[in-house]
């Protein structure tokens, strides 16, 4: 009997009790001993209707003190008490289990090590896609493959949002308010319309896909707050969507890798994925492209990816599957400036030929698009060639400043 | 130091060895040992230009009576000698990877059982999808679920000609023959086209899915060679792609499972899946939906698989992973005809009210659909409703035996 301690009765805690619960034959036969949830630690009050309620405590010392636990699930959340907890659950000798991703790109090389120094597991698929199975995947079957690179659509509720203004032509702001209202997003949306958290997401792929600890705080990151009906139009009429990219790529010993809004064409695999799906796509040696895609968020899914690691740990008791994170001296991620992009630009102006001399002087070639139907006739839009970061924006800084041009409007880089 | 060998230096064979040495250092830290291809079993004879030819032996005692060689790849296929040569490295206490889905098909129970009493493993991550992680993320990371179905495209050959037929107007045998010189199809091509390679890997996969061992020869099954321009035509007029699915679901302790062309309309996430690709559906009770994609075949994608399982095995020394698959009494399977489907039908007629009172007459009530440009004037169109297989048997036999119908041209389900 394997007894299980959860810490943070929330969304994802909860979900992994009921898991436990439900499916517990088939659990149990898969796992090959019998796996029970002994205490849930939080620090809230649960009336009578919490089906749970027998098992919550308070007072985390009835899980650190308790011996004959031996798996704690960490789904409380943050960088602080979780922390804290993770730690010393590892130190006292107890797997660690969590959905937490903000907790692993901080402080994972820390608590991987402890983790690796006590010869037990801290395993977090949850932490990454949801119920999607990636982190193993990338770590295990893909592990004969040196991989090259992942893109991918980690954040569902900026797809979501994404998906509803280009379908249902509604301005960002309105679709922001529908996924609150729909419980895609959080009262607070910043985390993922700025794009952290798809940041912390490709930060932990890289760093499993790339052997090496990749810090989140080096990845450029910017989020779909600016992205406007016109802006999807325009990559509508390049037969493409706009969707918010996690990407990192090898080079050499660095690593290229950024969060932003970017425009896929309708033959990318990523261009299919709407709504709150993810899809991460891996490229690597042996096995050329392969992609994974599912729900990225909510309670059950997220919940069966933490039981499943449960489950790993104790069909392999004994044998610790842990990662080893080597922290690079210095940053391992090359400046966003040092690496190439091509971008959709477009900008008002009331001379057009003027701004047509003055872009085509300095990108020396791009590609005018046609005005689109909704387009004011005082815009132009173009596609520049794939140049350094920094050269685009020498360029995009002349044109703001140029006589010819009255704004900037939005520039989009094109995946 | 974990000594391999490998039987047979075909395809994947070859590329297995070339992985482990062109990936070497990586793959052994991922293991935490040295790896090494120790000895090749291959009866026929190499020139000098072969790479590998000191290791290729023709003598197999070479390899079962060496105590030093801890695991042995059987890319044989066939399940005649590589089954012989599988029980036996078991017997021997030898791990066995695989990439042979005839033989896991065929003896998976038996071998399964032999393994698992000497305590060692017997994995077959390649068996299915090519490079595509599918068997462990099914088994593993999805083992908090309970999986309701599984819907794939699991053969590349016939997804290549279909894709040819649809985007370039290619007929069956001109796409075939183009498969062919390509090298995605094989001088016989039967087991691909007429489903059998489909027929296998799904069995394997529901096996593992709904752990009890599923008899391929229990799967209904049914290939392409009768699909032709003009169908595919009338699944573009419903917004929709013709695919080779296999499929299988469970629905109460039985199975309901079967390999057919369908219709897959543009909304599913298979439909976007082209040429030699692969993709697999998993439907679990607490993920929801979730997606494989990748190249399905292939001689590094499918090697990379083998040397996945490699890692797996050395990274948990000395425990054993393996998998139970009972073995029901009588089938398992739901007869076919005792199974639901709803299809398009093509008739010819010369008598086109009586041919539509007596569909209509039969059927109570289905869509006609809209004249193609490419269809001759004497042909009729038909979606049915969603009822059992017996009942449409019964159906399409009159229709076929009725003086208003002059032929029965194709019947073709959808998904």
């Amino acid at each position: 009997m394997i007894n299980v301690a959860v810490l943070g009765y929330g969304v994802v805690g909860s979900g992994v009790v009921e898991i436990i619960k439900k499916n517990c034959e088939s659990i149990s036969q898969k796992a090959g001993q019998e796996i029970r949830v002994k205490k849930i630690l939080d620090i809230r009050d649960f009336d009578d209707t919490c089906p749970d309620k027998a098992l919550i405590t308070k007072n985390p010392e009835e899980i650190f003190g308790d011996d004959s636990i031996n798996i704690v699930v960490e789904t409380i959340g943050g960088a602080k008490i979780a922390y804290e907890y993770t730690k010393r659950a590892l130190e006292c000798g107890k797997h660690v289990v969590t959905s937490n991703k903000e907790l692993i790109a901080t402080y994972g090389p820390e608590l991987l090590k402890i983790a690796k120094n006590n010869n037990i597991n801290y395993l977090f698929e949850a932490s990454v896609g949801g119920g999607i199975p990636i982190i193993r995947p990338l770590n295990r079957c893909l592990a004969a493959n040196e991989i090259y690179s992942i893109v991918g659509i980690l954040n569902g509720t900026t797809n979501y949002i994404l998906t509803q203004m280009k379908k249902d032509g509604k301005d960002f702001d309105v679709a922001l308010k529908e996924a609150q209202k729909n419980g895609y997003a959080e009262a607070n949306p910043t985390a993922d319309i700025e794009g952290h958290d798809s940041c912390r997401k490709i930060a932990i792929l890289s760093s499993i896909a790339y052997n090496e600890f990749v810090d989140y705080k080096n990845i450029y990151t910017e989020g779909i707050s600016k992205i406007t009906l016109t802006d999807i139009k325009y990559a509508e009429s390049l037969n493409a969507s706009i969707k918010l990219v996690a990407m990192s790529e090898k080079v050499g010993d660095k690593i290229v890798a950024r969060v932003s809004p970017a425009i896929v064409d309708k033959d990318n695999p990523l261009y299919n994925v709407e709504d709150v799906f993810n899809a991460i796509v891996v490229k690597g040696d042996a096995i050329g492209e392969a992609m994974f895609y599912g729900r990225g968020a909510g309670k059950l899914p997220t919940a069966s990816a933490v039981v499943a690691d449960i489950i790993e740990i104790v069909k392999h008791w004994g044998s610790c599957g842990g990662y080893d994170w080597n922290v690079a001296e210095g940053s391992n991620v090359i400046d966003i400036m040092e690496t190439k992009a091509k971008y959709l630009v477009r900008i008002k102006t009331d001379n057009e030929s003027e701004a047509k001399e003055l872009v085509n002087s300095l990108y020396g070639n791009v590609e005018w698009l046609k005005p689109l139907k909704v387009q004011q006739k005082d815009e132009l839009a173009f596609v520049t060639e794939n140049i350094l970061e920094k050269e685009h924006k020498e360029k995009f800084e002349v044109i703001s400043n140029s006589e010819a041009v009255r704004e900037l409007v939005n520039t989009i880089r094109i995946l």
